[in-house]
């Protein structure tokens, strides 16, 4: 796979994002948090989303020049509306707005809604690390999963995450869906005609399935039956029916609805961890928590104990070093997208081993 | 079993607090919260627990006086020492200062320190959702389960709730445990001599079992493998690391460590609704999303697709009308600390049909 350096990524997707409408500071906003998520190793929310993206701006279902709206605000609190603009800059301009807020009153927390995908909910909690923060942070998202008992395709796979600043180099970083298992998962099954565990989906019948190809047309099942269903809701009504956007099964596909908005609702709550104890004295308590769980007896067959986050780190700093892998079939769409909007392709590929 | 009206098990549970060295309105308050969760069929952590508060009490492991301490204040935070205190108590009063802070502010947040097993989270989540609030709660507790790749006892089964008003007549109420079973399953297993399922626990040597009585000697696994360790981990960040107090495996249990107190640290975020969406809109939201899920497909064999709390609230209004089940073993433990602390065991059986 060809590696390129963070800039040029990020500087192609700066210049596509402008060609399709977007200001010259949001173009660089959205490049940062995509290419964050490659860097990271999820290339899943990284520039293979791009494509759609663009597609999505070009049919006006995303507006690349919306401005974001304060309908409610109290001391610590906001009520934003998206206006139906690129997720990813709207989510960084509220975080940007509750750090101060958060620094002066110990915590804030805003919904936000009439938005998009916006990609890994770990780049917004590490960009809160960053500032002596905890941000928690929820979406809800298309509808694919099933509550318990149902079969209907009731909510995404709505996930939640948390970052908290150590001392260690990296973020302890929580970020998971709700679902049994990623629907990428499924899709590497059916693409290799593998069967897939019971528990993972159902058909499109409603009946638990085997069958990957089926299961892609069914729903997939949350995580730890009853449990993962009551976080999925939990995820839903703070990010949906709180921020007033659309909820469950009323979101827009990203890719299968391409006649309508999606009007994602994301909720963020922020914590300045100075509030509640010394920044110096937290990175100490957090540090040890994790020298203690790395140094705990391991099962057989395991040579280390990870922390949340770790295993990423390493990535990124590999990318770092090496390039920043990006697949064949994501370089092809940045291609046709430089021919339709007229930029010049202008990756490189690192001199780098692979 | 005999039933007893919630009038009667408080007026004892006050009655015996009262005799262990609580003043009337804190034992009014901790009567309150262990008898609610009886009410609502969560018999282990009810007063099936008030023996070991008044032997801990007795022994001077708990105290039975203490005031709770703002260590730390800002517009929308507080950070709490509960100063060994019952923990019932200490967070009824933490959620009393935080509530007025929240209609305020648009959110409050507290984490409070040297507290003890607290019951039920979602007491407390069900007290705000009365207010018109989201309590979002965690609370770390004693050593039990592992983290992926590891067999030490690293943390508890840090449960994470939630409760939302609704329309419906009951909040929709959210309160789990990050472990893959709760340990009482294990225990069940273990009486009648069944083996327990891969997947529920290790044995003391670190291996994963199916014999439930070394499970009961070993450790718990988390729920849904990693991110149940995300989410544990999620939860000891915020109720222990944050708080200051004791973190995963120094946290003293309740009915083993007899010789020091448990440091649990709890942590509380306090949502508004009225910051976000005007209340009535909410209600509107959310009972809409109730009646979409319960009227979806149901899986086959599925009668009812239920939301988080239904069954709770059934089995509270069944409890209040025909009484509150005490089992034997706990009416002889009650007995037994009423000879104990020159209390008038008062509880007489309500005539009703079980």
């Amino acid at each position: 796979m060809n590696r390129y350096s963070k800039e040029q990524l990020e500087a192609l997707t700066k210049s596509l994002s402008q060609a399709a409408g977007m200001s010259a500071d949001d173009a660089h906003l959205f490049a940062e948090a995509l290419v964050d998520a490659d860097i990271h190793g999820v290339s899943t929310h990284g520039l293979s989303r791009l494509a759609i993206y663009l597609r999505r701006m070009e049919l006006g279902l995303i507006d690349p020049k919306a401005t974001l709206h304060v309908e409610r605000q109290r001391a610590a609190t906001l009520a934003l509306d998206a206006a139906n603009g690129v997720g990813h800059v709207q989510a960084v301009k509220a975080l940007d707005m509750l750090i101060p807020m958060a620094k002066h009153n110990g915590i804030a927390s805003a919904t936000i809604r009439n938005s998009q995908h916006f990609g890994a909910l770990s780049y917004y909690c590490n960009r809160a690390a960053a500032h002596d923060c905890i941000l928690i942070a929820t979406t809800n998202c298309e509808p694919a999963m099933s509550p318990t008992g149902g079969s209907d395709a009731s909510f995404g796979t709505n996930p939640i995450a948390a970052s908290f600043p150590t001392g260690k180099g990296f973020p302890i970083k929580i970020d998971l869906s709700t679902s049994a298992i990623a629907r990428g998962n499924i899709i590497a099954a059916s693409k290799k005609n593998q069967p897939i565990p019971l528990g993972w989906a159902l058909d499109p019948g409603g009946e638990p399935t085997t069958d990957a190809q089926e299961a892609l047309l069914g729903t997939v099942l949350t995580m730890a039956g009853h449990k993962g269903y009551a976080l999925a809701l939990m995820v839903e009504v703070l990010s949906g029916v709180l921020s007033g956007s659309a909820i469950g099964s009323e979101i827009g596909s990203m890719y299968k609805n391409l006649d309508r908005k999606q009007d994602v609702g994301h909720f963020f709550c922020l914590l300045d961890i100075d509030a509640f104890m010394d920044r110096d004295e937290f990175i100490r308590r957090i540090d040890s928590t994790i020298d203690t769980l790395k140094a705990g007896r391991k099962l057989s067959g395991v040579d280390e104990i990870l922390v949340p986050g770790e295993r990423s780190a390493r990535k990124a700093a590999e990318n770092t070093r090496l390039g920043i892998p990006i697949g064949p079939e994501v370089l092809k769409e940045l291609e046709d997208w430089c021919s339709r909007l007229n930029v010049t392709f202008t990756l490189n590929q690192e001199q780098v081993t692979n």
